[in-house]
């Protein structure tokens, strides 16, 4: 079985903390050990955040500040290729190409950002599509799906389970809804619909949740069917 | 002034002809007569629909797919940089950044697509972005944007000026139906909105269109305006 | 046994339709059953004499148009790469040290062009003595070496089999007689001449031509036979 | 005037505060308006040292440490780079060639580390090598080279101007205390003592104390003199 | 105008020694300063042959030979960067592009061997073609073009004035007899024909010979004109 | 167990003489033999010598003669790699990560010089650090390390046995002195404390020493044990 998991930068590893980054280190282990081939995507978290409000003061535009969350991404990335040691290939892969050399090789692929434009949840669908994955699970910091932003509307509802053109409809209504923040982005979603990769969106501060996910199929997330 | 001219494949060299290819590269010579500094971001057109078309029955992914697509994009780059000759960097950009170095050193930066993921209306709108470019112009095969796809409903009307939010929903409404293609996709969309760049959307089958809306700002397509 | 085998562009898509592709990534998979470790260079065929025409018409110069036809032979070498899907390293390899790698890891490698001023028969030659391979395939349009260019002189005779030495002299000839095309171009026959490795050229518009003549010795073209 | 400036990531921008920063870029420009060609070298500071925790407690080895510092570095040259704008080179050059490149266009180059085992003291003594600088400027959170650890020896005291050959005692001496850290590293100090590149340490929280040194000679650390 | 000159190993640092690579430098800086654009390929001379022969020893085939060949050439490209200093670009070109670049740029362009089965004859020729040159020059061991192999046969002589077509037909006359050497080798010649570029082949031991010829148009080797 | 040998230029092939290479390669092939994995970095020796001569009389700063060496030390590294054949990875390995790719991947890596400002001496404790060798051997001219220069100070005694400090001082001493030549180089020697690997300095004239001792732990020279 092939998974891709994507990690946000704050889940693994909220104020650089290791044991999280451990943890997820371990998590992987377990599903290589299960006969699964991993690919991570990892994201930028509160480092990202500070460096980029610095160079947004600065007067860096938002190319640039995207270049700077990706070099945080890859930062991170290093971080869980120290965790995994001998199993990870060793410096963060840099284009879907390079990771899915390093997966055929039977190594754990780590990888963050790819390009300017595109957030690690778009890169965390394609890789998913380019390494044509039997699952994807976005391991973030809200435990699913929402009919709306969970933070700012009571009424919001978790889906248990939808379909990738559902999954794009929820997030479009999501982003068009002035400071609300989505699970995905939109063009995450939309790689998952052009694609029609089985994907799981679950709260990741608990690593063991994706271990669940993947070898059990037991969640509280939102499962994304085609 | 600063410009990015987005230029579709088949806008551009229809059939592989050379003709057209010719009166792009003279546009873009009085461009720079006019002490406009250029980039130009070229799509993939007849000839990537007829790889894609082929790889995805050898069953290539979506991901290959866009791979494919993004060396058409460079091969019609080079096209274009073969009729601008010494004005042109001699190579395509593959990078926003080797396209920005480019422009700073007062050349024209041509380039096709960057990464799997994005069409080139989107690489054309981080290019502006990341060169904060003055005007980006949309020379694509439909003469504006639409309150619907003017191909298949009747009571489509071009908006004359509209704001980047606008855009965003406009462009959302049409992804939205089924079957039906916008001038420019969503993520363009939104990166549009995210930085704020003036852009125009217009008929590019005319290259002296492109002249007459950059330096006299007359044209017959959309104004997005912030 | 290690085999190169280069495939003309003509050869491998006329008309860029899928099935010749998949005949070969069949051959191909045979050939890796059997035993053999495999090498493919592909041609760049009609996309690039359309693409080479229409720079030559915008004022490219030879080295640019080697170049764009480069970048076919590459977009021709991800078809095959599509078609043979896990087997084949995962991208065209652009140099030797990159194809040779691939097949020391058990890859199929598919390659293109180089470098400007080396056509594709060039470069498997010069695959074939970087790799050691113990055949080297051309399956060409031609079947076969001929005392003269057999579509323009009657009297051309095939040579069944002939030494590198008298393929360098054939070639020469034949390349000295205005408007005559050779099966390999004449950089191509000394590369072999220099490294003795045996050759056969073939006419490859039946893909299991190749198949036969590698595993089985059975051809109706030209050994070379050092 | 040939200047390279070697700034302390935590000199640079403690806590990642952006007026630090600001006022770097600004002293840069002065810089070049004085007519200087000016290399920056920007050291990791307390991010570097956070990531290197982290992953030191998750079991990286030292040389995948000087690589995460490495990371930040770059990091931290991305910041300067977006408060220079269109002075610099768009992103940290990652070798001397490259950094040496830019220098030569007219650009002010920004660099961090460049390998492991190296740290930015010592790039910083070989890019001055390499440019052939007039003046190495290394601005640290000392103020000058002591005749031991001010930190640590109530009778450290600061030399005003020494050579090279008394610097690389003087370091080397520094260096074999345990629990002491000299104002630059020995690696760098024989740098210094072999290119004979006049040189100054001095304190750099105050941005401006680069330019009056650089400009005008005044400053309160220590020369360092062939 | 534009010139490329293209000087043998041998010729330009015979037992290593400084005092000719001095001359080379000067005379290309006088170059220069008339006005001139200049690309320079230089060869692998002794050095080139005493590796290769101990890598034939040790079993290397024939393009690992070519590959260290190439090795030697880019060291030697390095001594001539060191000579000329600020004006020649500060690394070995590896590619026709980065060379045409670095000319564009207005720097002096030197470069060794590019890729296995190109002789730095062949990289002279194309990269005169790539860059449209007015004039390329071969600065070589033996002062011309001969009718035969002058170390071998009394009777041989030199040509004043032949033809790419000429000079095609006499380099592969030559190349067919066993143990004779031509001044240029056969696909130079080629490509000398193909790009219709001016050729002068001298004797390049006394440098200033280059000169003259260059910008005097006086010298005793062999011209080819189109 | 996991080995990284560090052979000097002049130790592997005097005067280029293929035996001695052959010798090595024989030597590792042994070791891999065993069950080792092992890296080889290769110095630069006499060649590198000449060639930093010449270029120091040309005028080449420090930094561009390190890159000189840096060159000669991978053409030397071509060499070894010609001799091992299919065992090691194609080309020299130009930073610590290819280099323990290639160990991951079962192949024996070898490499020469990184960058300025580091010897093979550091590179070897480097690449030794970051495989986490079991062993690092400097297979060198000079028998061991010494308590002062042995071709200066008769009363110079061999060490046979010290820690990793001792290393550190022992080299600062004979650093000091003026034209003394030191085994291994300072940085080197740091890394090598810092890494806390067990080391043996031995001459490396009689390739077989490295095999005694590897394999046997039986040497003439000096073992660093922390």
């Amino acid at each position: 079985m092939r998974v891709v998991v994507s990690v946000g930068g704050s889940v693994l590893a909220p104020d650089l903390a290791h044991e999280r980054v451990e943890q997820y280190a371990d998590v992987i282990d377990q599903l290589v050990d299960a006969g699964c081939s991993v690919g991570v995507v990892v994201g930028g978290g509160g480092v990202a955040r500070d460096y980029i409000k610095t160079a947004r003061d600065l007067g860096a535009n938002e190319i640039e500040l995207d270049d700077i969350g990706i070099s945080v991404t890859r930062l991170n990335a290093q971080l869980l290729i120290a965790a995994l040691g001998d199993d990870a290939a060793p410096s963060p892969a840099e284009s879907y190409e390079e990771a899915g050399e390093a997966i055929r090789r039977g190594d754990v692929a780590i990888m963050g950002g790819v390009t300017a434009g595109q957030t690690t949840d778009a890169v965390s669908a394609a890789l998913a599509e380019y390494t044509n994955a039997d699952l994807l699970v976005y391991a973030t910091s809200v435990p699913g799906v929402f009919s709306a932003d969970p933070k700012t509307d009571d009424s919001a509802e978790r889906y248990d389970r939808i379909t990738p053109g559902e999954l794009v409809d929820a997030i479009a209504d999501i982003e068009m809804s002035a400071g609300s923040s989505a699970p995905v982005d939109l063009l995450a979603a939309k790689l998952i619909e052009r694609s029609r990769v089985r994907a799981i969106v679950l709260d990741g501060t608990e690593p063991t949740a994706v271990l669940d996910a993947v070898l059990r199929g037991e969640h509280d997330g939102t499962d994304i069917v085609p």
